[in-house]
């Protein structure tokens, strides 16, 4: 057995889109992953939960496992049962029956739709702070992203809320170009928590009519949206289903991000593009646990699942905002989803700390975040990560905790998290 | 509730690429889907399974299910059990010690190989017929399909091998150019049934290392090889382990093709981009049924589970190539994989037959399959499908029958089959 290893590395050249894409960088999720951290550290980085998925819904996998199809190719559509169930419980939500066979797909990701809509050198709009898989998808299909702030709560507030990082609608018209096709949406905001306003959904559709825009609106954390905020729809906007993709996840929905099973809404115009690319990407999502998304789907309403899910991440959330809220420390408390930024401006850390180069390297706010992990012991994302290059020091100030975490690990986090009072100037 | 419907389609112009992939053209899966083909008919195209998965085997996935960290993120490059499993089971047949942090990648296709290497015009040579999923993968990419025709058996020949179909050398070597970056192997080989020989990918390789090209070797069928043919893992020849990517499937490995879980086994030059490449377009790949693939990969050997299955597939093929011998019709006894291509230049039917609008408008192989499907009751996929439009006559003599069925059903159709004696000239 030969394990002689040449070296021949780069032999062939690998494709220019992935430096475009950022994707051969070390990226945030890899320096602060746990196997690079104390193995004590709590971790509060990745959004993915510490909990199983209910049973009642992972049953539905169980029941597929032992049978024939469910075990084989799905439709590339999605399996029809899940398409069923998805109508049943989006029609209500978008006021309209939805199609199973024109309107829902099932799919493993929103990069498809890029495959399907951009031409080289066509540009897509996204706000910053974005969750980092969009750049990619957008430059990896030939197309150009085209950057809106986001702008963060004035200083003098001392209890902001996500809802006070705003949109200029002046400046997403700025952006437009003739070469403009998509704009991205994301509504509950990651990392923000912002839920988007009618009013700043509105400005966005007026701008998305008048240039003929595609908007793809991310709304994977529908179901967790707090204290009666309301959780608006672009899509259903007077005018705007004809041009809105809608994006959703079982990962989310169902504390399951590891089965890689999402779905579209939207009109056959932008979903028949959509599945001839999806089909030819990864053909078709796996189906048993399609099963086990629709049985998740069939049964919540009658369970309130949703309900009950949400208050327990409510609850999930004020055991970090309290400790935030006793030391004096400024965040953004979110409207929707279960990551909350955390004003980290004010930690004192010794300038000649061992930080590694990898952190080194990177945005300001990576030392504070690494810092926190190795002296407190909860690890947490530095937000520039969320920012393209330029505007990087926009996200400098804020570290991402996610709750998505069980209340006794919550508990843990925050009685450490009480160790930043001696950091804090 | 609002359920007019204002027709507004192509508001938003697709990309062109979805017409250079061929990806809008309604495809052979769904002209000859059981949807559109009567009720009773015996499914022989499409190429899965109307049986389960092994117990032992998709038990891994419930145990899974039960757990917490298999429903969430996977690491990109695959779970750690499967990686090892995969090392476990292919460091024998690679001869080399497989290395499960940089020369083991878990999938969700090949799709990203091409994302990974292709610059905008650059070339992919591969071989038809071709796995008709290679096109896109290729032009979606922005990569130009470059095509070398298998040579079918000669005519003379009353019992032709799959063996018999024969690649030249010299039309590889023509086919190269300045911008020719990679080939696709494909072996055991998905129509034919074709398993390369050692002094066939020789010849590739040599061409490969003068031209320095990049390898996708497809060896989803390997655990079919039949009638002690050797399999030659091209990876595997002098020189080549720098330059090949061998492509994996749990699905044909373990009658599971809606698990969506695959592999790619290649050295870290091809990999890591590879890898940042799979990571933005699916991020990773189901955890759960990753687990049921390790735990098939662990017990494989000790069960001699891949002996007892080829020898089961040996029975079902033996089935099939019983009755055209029987009606005495010419088909190319496959070497491996689980299809066999019989020629049906011989059916007669009448030119006034009420074929579909989607079947007349297509190569003239698909008539006389259309023709079997509704008169004999056994539906198959006609071969011209995997042949560039150019090519495609070459492909309009075969039908392509897939045996990965129950023995039941194979033999209801072989009884079916025989009512083809009637059309036979
Ligand atoms: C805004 C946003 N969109 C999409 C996703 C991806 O979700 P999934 O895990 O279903 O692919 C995430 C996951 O973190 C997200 O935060
Ligand atoms: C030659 C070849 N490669 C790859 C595949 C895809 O396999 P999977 O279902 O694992 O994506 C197939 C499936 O038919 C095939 O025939």
């Amino acid at each position: 057995m030969t394990t002689e290893k040449t070296d021949r590395s780069n032999l062939i050249p690998f494709s220019s889109r992935l430096r475009e894409g950022r994707a051969l960088a070390q990226d945030v999720w890899s320096i602060f992953n746990a196997a690079n951290l104390p193995a004590d550290c709590i971790n509060l980085g990745q959004g993915y939960m510490n909990f199983a998925p209910p049973k009642w819904v992972t049953q539905g996998a169980e029941e597929a496992l032992q049978s024939v199809a469910p075990n084989h190719y799905s439709h590339p559509k999605g399996r029809i049962r899940l398409r069923e169930a998805l109508s049943n419980f989006y029609s209500p939500r978008f006021g309209r029956k939805l199609d199973v066979d024109s309107e829902i797909l099932v799919t493993s990701g929103q990069y498809s739709v890029f495959t399907a809509f951009l031409e080289q050198g066509d540009e897509v709009i996204m706000f910053e702070p974005f969750f980092d898989q969009y750049l990619p998808s957008v430059t990896f299909n030939g197309g150009k992203p085209v950057y809106v702030p986001l702008h963060p709560p004035s200083k003098d507030k001392a209890h902001p809320s996500s809802g006070d990082w705003t949109i200029d609608i002046k400046e997403v018209r700025a952006a437009i170009t003739p070469r403009t096709k998509i704009i991205i949406v994301n509504t509950p905001h990651n990392p923000v928590g912002k839920v988007f306003t009618r009013k700043e959904l509105e400005d966005i559709a007026a701008v998305a009519e008048e240039f003929n825009l595609l908007v793809m609106s991310d709304e994977v954390y529908d179901c967790l949206v707090f204290d009666n905020n309301e959780h608006v729809r672009i899509a259903n906007l007077p005018g705007m289903w004809d041009r809105t993709v809608t994006v959703g996840s079982a990962g989310k929905a169902f504390a399951a991000t590891g089965w890689r099973v999402g779905w579209l809404i939207g009109p056959p115009s932008i979903l028949t593009p959509t599945l001839a690319a999806t089909t030819r990407i990864v053909f078709c999502t796996n189906s048993p646990l399609q099963e086990a998304a629709a049985c998740g789907l069939e049964q919540a309403e009658e369970r309130k699942f949703f309900e009950t899910q949400r208050d327990e991440y409510a609850e999930r959330r004020a055991i970090l905002t309290n400790v935030f809220d006793e030391l004096g420390m400024v965040y953004s408390m979110p409207e929707g989803t279960y990551f909350v930024l955390l004003d980290i401006s004010g930690v004192q850390f010794p300038e000649d700390y061992p930080f590694p180069p990898s952190v080194l390297g990177r945005g300001r706010d990576f030392r504070p975040c690494w810092f926190i992990a190795l002296e407190v012991g909860v690890s947490t994302i530095p937000v520039s990560e969320f920012y393209c290059e330029e505007h990087a020091n926009i996200g400098e100030a804020y570290a991402r905790f996610a709750f998505c975490k069980d209340v006794d690990t919550l508990k843990r986090a925050a009685d450490r998290l009480k160790n930043l009072k001696k950091y804090l100037k």
